[in-house]
């Protein structure tokens, strides 16, 4: 059981007119989150066949404070809520570093269903059993089929 | 009662390396299809003062299909779910226009709530009574207090 | 000889923080120009090998004015300037449209050079006489080689 | 005499339906580059007035080789070829880290002219003498008028 971080850098650009990060770029910090998550996965079980990928099914994010441009990337914290056998559920945080002196704030709480995909064959796929093996020490609950 | 349509072009850039549309780039649509609302509202009631503007506290996405660029653009209907003091639910469904010979596919559902906000005070405020009385006519069920 | 103009819809998130249209963002805009230009071209020859693609070698552009965001396209006006054996020039002038009531307003003038491409080769490619016989219609001085 | 180095971070999502970081984030990275430019100069000269700030009044951009993501960083170097009463011209080198391995690749060579601007006046201004010297650090020809 684990959690993963990824430090994620934001881009002057992510603000919106309101002078905000805007709230669809927040999903771009998850999106880089997960794709650093992958990199990660094929570093340990070799580079998967390119068309045997994850898709996103469904998004549930909670938007909880404003967050302005600055310097520093914010920490996006993850781990899986459900392990099935074709999809799974990821939880994040995005919130300050530890220790960067803001009380770790958090600014968004989210949840993405994943559905492993055949791009090639245009159609939802089974997990490989590498695949569950990498995945499964991120589950902080019981695997539940999907 | 009523619901808005929004015809929302696409953008060749809004296809990722898997060569769809990518996921993050469907909440792009729904703010456009809020912009436009917006500015009905705006053209309704008078400008209103600028810094009394909603904000995304919650969305909620499913997605159904894939989608691919295609000059065409795609129908995104709109209309309420909630109307509240301070915040309202927006439904969503994204789909293909009416008589575009594609059976009127849908690809994604979806749900934000927005929180009135007073950008200049930078805190949630009341929805005032012109707002109100334009959301209402949206509305698809009995009002709820927020 | 002819020109093309494209109805080009902005984005309200193409604003930036400033509360004007990012200055990347124009450059996206002359994407969408071109795919529209590309797309007229696919449908008068017929679909043409998708990795028989044309791609971007330079760009040059002049921001003249900033621009608002505002439910109303702005109008790509695209012609080319030179035709080659591998490349071609195109110029654009990103304006409002004309009886906007705006005096045709010029926002930005730009010109790229786009290169012939064979993406499964990974390396340019000479451009067909269809292609040619296409482009040449826009062309307003003389051909010259690339 | 200096030139300034910013490590810039992909995004997966920079690539488009080709598979390649898209022409028009380039213009992103070097956006980035001159947003930790005007950070480092803020730190140097005090929190200058909100409103003063530089505009792009120009871009050249070429681009040299197609760049895939990976989730090691970009060099952008950066220094000036011109630096006037109200404007100053930015030259950018987009390649991979000394010592990555991979001979220093040149991807994207560029250059920006930047206009001092009032914000909250909308019109152009005179860069004050703090501006100047900061940016004369970086200057690699003789200073001449804008």
């Amino acid at each position: 059981m684990a959690r993963r971080t990824y430090a994620c850098p934001l881009r002057w650009s992510d603000m919106d007119a309101f002078g905000h990060v805007n709230n669809v770029n927040f999903l771009r910090y998850l999106e880089e989150a997960r794709t650093d998550f992958t990199f990660a996965y094929a570093g340990a079980v070799g580079e998967r066949a390119s068309s045997a990928v994850s898709v996103v099914a469904h998004h549930d994010i909670d938007y909880l404070r404003p967050l302005l441009y600055r310097p520093e990337p914010v920490t996006v914290e993850m781990w899986l809520t459900k392990l099935g056998e074709t999809s799974f559920t990821i939880a994040y945080e995005l919130k300050d570093a530890p220790g960067a002196g803001t009380d770790n704030t958090v600014y968004v709480r989210a949840a993405t269903v994943m559905v492993a995909y055949d791009l090639a064959a245009a159609r939802p796929r089974r997990l490989t059993a590498d695949e569950r093996a990498f995945l499964a020490d991120y589950l902080e609950s019981q695997p539940v089929a999907a």
